[in-house]
């Protein structure tokens, strides 16, 4: 399972980092999943007989000519994400999960950030913080270029 | 695979009948899975960093404490959603569908609703209409029933 944790506090731009890198992963053919964890999320209005379905007790899957959507009572434990519906991507980027023991590429704002982090293999950041690799913000390339090396490293 | 089409004409009552039989199939200690074909659906706008996620090319998970949801890009084919989501379930009601080979139970508002369906299990009306076995619309007790009977004698 290559999977790779984006941490880093509340707006440092996970999401971003994320949404950016992955068409550039895509680009070369690579299966992404992306996992994130929400305090509370819901079903489009629009889908409200989906959302009676799921009211009832049932699991429910949606399905479209474009996508499937599949909601069910799994909780947000990581391990068992991953277990069902990792097997399937050949990457998954997951926004935030700090504590979890996956490695990690770090938004750092300043050097505390790092702080009871384990597994770090890279750090973002604008300012001139000293860690070995340290990718500028902006650097997309170069962050999905250094996620492609760990990945080919680690098969 | 134990799964069964609900089908019949728009606001012939589907997810109603679905949202009464599971409490009672739960009831008696089935996992049921639900599944629903949709025109078009989106993830809530509250989540709209999923959404972005999703936008950028990769699959999504979602998760919280009380449920997770994994919208990827599967398209509506009814055997390849079974084959990943169904054999987590004892029981899988499938809304619509009606061109499937799955048993079917249908809706029924007049006789013609019948034309072109294969493999009707039981009909649903307040009717008269001939056929057995018939339940009333709100026996949903009696459809329960039916529905554990049948999945029973399928084993």
């Amino acid at each position: 399972m290559n999977a790779i944790c984006i941490v880093g506090s509340s707006n440092s731009g996970k999401t971003t980092l994320i949404e950016k890198v992955v068409p550039i992963l895509k680009g070369r053919g690579l299966k992404v999943l992306a996992v994130k964890h929400a305090k509370y999320f819901e079903l489009d209005r629009r889908g409200k007989d989906s959302w009676r379905l799921f009211e009832s007790g049932a699991d429910v899957v949606i399905t479209s000519k474009e996508k499937t959507a599949y909601i069910c009572r799994f909780s947000d434990n990581l391990d068992e994400i991953l277990d069902v519906f990792g097997n399937l991507y050949d990457i998954v980027l997951i926004e935030g999960f700090r504590s979890s023991e996956y490695p990690k590429i770090v938004l750092l704002e300043k050097e505390d950030d790092l702080i009871g982090l384990k597994n770090v293999i890279a750090v973002v950041s604008n300012t001139n913080i000293d860690f070995e690799p340290k990718f500028n913000k902006e650097d997309y390339h170069s962050i999905a270029k250094f996620i492609l090396d760990f990945i080919s490293s680690s098969l």
